[in-house]
C-alpha cells in the first residue's frame, strides 16, 4: 500500500488496489479458524485436512441378503447339482457374529445386507441363488472369493484423508464426516465486517421519528449485503457528524476485531471530510474520490491493517459502491472466490450479470462513468429477451432501489445508448434459495 | 391422489405425481406465517402486502448544500446582477427549522443536503451559485420553484404498498422496510421436514461404535440437503428395524407438525416392507418401487395429508432419490420456485446442470433407467470443456459420494455412451456463497 491519492482516482485503478488488498487480507483471514459441530458446518470451508479415525466399513460387510460361505464350497454348483451347506444361524445388520457362527467348510450363516461377514467365510451367496430346507441350504450358483463382500477399510482407510483443507462443505462432505463418526470440524471463521452509519439526521427503524430526522437505511442494506457475501455483519450504530464520534466508532470497530470496516454517510459539504480526517488520524487514506456517478465521494483507507470503506450516505449510491468495491473484496476473503480458482473450475460462480436490450434511448452525461439503474422486463413476443428500462426517480429515492433490478455502466466516452442496443446488466439480486 | 401403485412405477409417472402434490402442499404451506425482525428477514418471503406507515421523505428535503429561498427572489439573477438575500441562520441535516427560520421574500436560510426546507421557501440554490457576505448572500443563478427539493412523500407515500405478498426479501426490500421505520415483517414459515433414519446397525456420529454397527450418514446428508432447499430439517433420531418403532416415529413426525416426512433405510429383504406397512397403518401408499437404479425401493405415501418419502438406506441412493423426487417438492413448497414463475422470469434459477463430454466409454445395464455417478474434470487443452468420468467404486461407498460431482442419466433404451459423446450432468453441488 502506502500510495496515497489526493485526487479523484480512476475506477480501474481503485479496482486494482482492491484486488491486491483482497489477496493480502484473504491470506491473513484464512488462518482464523473455529470448531463447529458438523450439523452446522454446511457451506463452511474446512481449514485443515481431515483424516478418518476409523475404517469404513469398520468390518467386512455383506452387500447382499444371502448366505456367508467358504467360496470353494460353492464351486461347480448349478441348478441340477447344488452344494448343500449346514446353516449356523442368521446374522442381521447391526449384530456381530458370535464365536459359534464362525464358518468352516460345509457350513454357512444366513446374512443380511450390511451385516458383518463371520470369521472363516469369504463370500456371500445371494438369497435368490439358494433354497433353505430345515437347517440346510442348497446353493445353486457358485461365488468367487470376496464376492458380495465389502472389505473393512475398502471405502475409507483409517488415517486416509477424507477432506482437503479449503474444501467447501456440501452435504456430501458432511456425510463423509458423519460416516467416520466425526462430530466437530475445524472451519475458517467467517470474516466479520463492522458497519457504522453516520449522519445527524439518522435514527434507527423502530424508534420514534423526531421532526427533521429520517430512518437509517444503510445499516440494513449493508448488513444484508455483507451476509450475502458470506461474511458476518456487526452493526455498531449511528454516529453523529462529528470527528470525535466517527473516530470513536473507528476505534470501536478495531476493538471488535472486525476484518473490514464500512462507514456510510457524511458526504455533504460540512461533513464530507470527517471520515477521511478520522482515518488519517489512525491510519492512511488510499482513495478519496472515484470518477464514477453515483459514488464519487467513495473513500478507502487502511487503519491497523484493516480496510476502511467510506460509502456515500445515499442508499442507492451506497449499494452501488458496495457492489463495485466492497463486494469483490468480501467475496475473496470469504474464501469462496479463491476456492473457485483452485478447484479446476468445478465450482460455478453465481450469475450476477445478464444481457438485455435497451428498451428506450438511454442518455448519460458526457465525460462521466455513469451507472444507470434499470428495471428488467422479459418480452415474450421478442423471444423472451430481457429489456432494460432506465429508472427515472432520483438517486436519493428508496423506491429507485426497490424498482431497480440492476444497473448498466455507461463509460466516459459514451453519451447515448440507442433503443435496442445490447447492454450488460449487473444484477442487484443474488440467487436466493437458502439463508 | 388416491391412486395406489402395487407395482414398480415409471420414473416419469412418479415425477408427475410429485409435481401435483407439490402444488397442493405449497398452497397449504403458503398460509403458515411468522413475524421476524427485519434484521433476520433476508431471503425470506413476504406473506402479506406491506404498506408504508409514513411519508418518505417525511418532510420537504433539500437535495443540495445551499440556500433555501423563495424562488421568485432569484429570477433574472446572473453573474453581473446577483440577487441579495438576508440569511436567517443555517439548517443542518437532522434539525427541524425553528419558527424564526420561516422564510419570506428577501430572506433565506443556509441549508445542508438532507435537511428540511423551512416554511415559506420553495427552492434551494446550490452553494456553488452563491457567495456569503456577512449576514447576506448573493445569488448568481436563478432557481425554479421546487428545484433541489424532494417533496414529502415523493419517494414513498404514507399508505403506499412497498412490498408485494410473495416477494423474496433482498437487501433492497429490507432497506425499503428500514426506510419506512418498519422493524418486523410477516413472512412465510419455512417448511419443516422431519427426518428419521432406520436400521439396527446405525449409531449417531460422535457416539461409540459397537462391533457390527456403522455411523448413520443419511441424517447428516438429508438434513443438509433439506437446508439447501430452503427448508428446516428436524432430525427425530434412529429407529431400529421394527414396525412398532417405525410407526412410532411416523406418529412423532406428525405431532411435530412437520410438513414433509423423510425416512431412510430398511431396504434389505427382512425389513424392506416395514415402512410401507407402517404407512398403510396410518395412511396410504402412493408409490412403492420406481424403475431406476439406484433408487428402485423408493416409497411415497401420504399420512394425514403429509407426504412421507421412503428413501434407500445406502447414502448415495438416498441422495440421488432425494435429488430426483424430494428436492423438486421442497423447492416448490419453499416458495422459491413458484415465485420464479410469478415474477416474469426476473429471478434466475440456480444452475444445477452442466454439459460435459464422456471421458471414456460408459456402460449401462440394458433395460434400466440408470444413474451413473461421474467426476468432472476441465481440460484446458480442449477449450476448457468438462469431461465426465464414471466413478467405479460401488454405490455403497461413502467415497463414491465425495468423489462424484454429479450423475448422468442413461435411459432404458441406451446401453453405451461413447467416449466424447455429450452428456448432461446433474450436479450435486449447489452454489455456495452464504449459509
Amino acid at each position: 500500500m502506502g500510495k496515497q491519492f489526493l485526487e479523484i482516482t480512476e475506477k480501474k485503478e481503485v479496482e486494482e488496489v482492491i484486488a491486491d488488498l483482497s489477496v493480502q487480507i484473504a491470506k491473513k483471514i484464512a488462518t482464523k479458524t473455529e470448531k463447529v459441530n458438523v450439523g452446522r458446518a454446511l457451506g463452511r470451508i474446512a481449514s485443515a485436512d481431515i483424516f478418518s479415525p476409523c475404517n469404513i466399513p469398520p468390518f467386512d460387510r455383506s452387500t447382499m441378503d444371502g448366505y456367508a460361505v467358504v467360496a470353494s464350497d460353492t464351486f461347480y454348483a448349478d441348478e441340477s447339482n447344488p452344494s448343500t451347506l449346514i446353516i449356523k444361524g442368521y446374522i442381521p445388520a447391526g449384530e456381530f457374529p458370535s464365536q459359534s457362527q464362525h464358518i468352516e467348510k460345509g457350513y454357512c450363516t444366513g446374512i443380511a445386507t450390511g451385516a458383518p461377514v463371520p470369521k472363516g467365510a469369504n463370500a456371500v451367496v445371494k438369497v435368490e441363488n439358494a433354497r433353505e430346507d430345515g437347517d440346510r441350504v442348497k446353493i445353486y450358483k457358485p461365488v468367487a472369493p470376496a464376492e458380495n463382500i465389502m472389505p473393512a477399510g475398502s471405502d475409507i482407510k483409517q488415517g486416509e484423508k477424507i477432506i482437503r483443507n479449503g474444501t467447501i462443505l456440501t452435504p456430501r462432505e458432511t456425510g463423509a464426516l458423519a460416516a467416520c463418526g466425526i462430530n466437530e470440524v475445524l472451519v475458517r471463521k467467517k470474516p466479520s465486517v463492522a458497519i457504522v452509519s453516520t449522519g445527524n439526521e439518522l435514527v434507527a427503524p423502530g424508534t420514534h421519528l423526531e421532526p427533521g430526522k429520517i430512518y437509517d437505511v444503510n445499516a440494513q442494506t449493508l448488513s444484508d449485503s455483507v451476509i450475502e457475501m458470506g461474511c458476518v455483519p456487526l452493526f455498531l450504530g449511528i454516529a453523529p457528524d462529528s470527528l470525535e464520534e466517527i473516530s470513536a466508532k473507528l476505534k470501536e470497530s478495531l476493538i471488535t476485531g472486525a476484518d473490514v470496516i464500512i462507514i456510510s454517510g457524511g458526504t455533504s459539504a460540512g461533513v464530507g471530510d470527517l471520515l477521511p480526517t478520522a482515518i488519517e488520524g489512525l491510519g492512511e487514506i488510499i482513495v478519496h474520490g472515484v470518477d464514477i456517478k453515483p459514488g464519487k465521494p467513495f473513500v478507502l483507507g487502511m487503519v491497523q491493517g484493516k480496510p476502511v470503506f467510506g460509502l456515500p450516505g445515499n442508499p442507492t449510491s451506497a449499494l452501488i459502491t458496495f457492489n463495485l468495491f466492497v463486494s469483490p473484496l468480501l467475496h475473496t476473503i470469504a474464501g469462496i472466490h479463491s476456492h473457485n480458482d483452485e478447484e479446476d473450475g468445478k465450482r460455478i460462480k453465481k450469475t450476477k450479470r445478464i444481457r438485455a436490450k435497451a428498451a428506450v434511448r438511454i442518455f448519460s452525461e458526457p465525460g462521466r462513468n455513469e451507472y444507470v439503474l434499470v428495471n428488467l422486463t422479459k418480452k415474450i413476443e421478442e423471444e423472451n429477451a430481457f429489456f432494460a428500462y432506465p429508472i427515472l426517480t432520483g438517486s436519493g429515492a428508496i423506491t429507485t432501489l426497490s424498482k431497480a433490478d440492476g444497473y448498466i455502466f455507461v463509460g466516459k466516452g459514451k453519451e447515448i445508448i440507442e433503443e435496442g442496443e445490447e447492454v450488460e446488466v449487473e444484477l442487484f439480486k443474488y440467487l436466493y434459495s437458502q439463508n
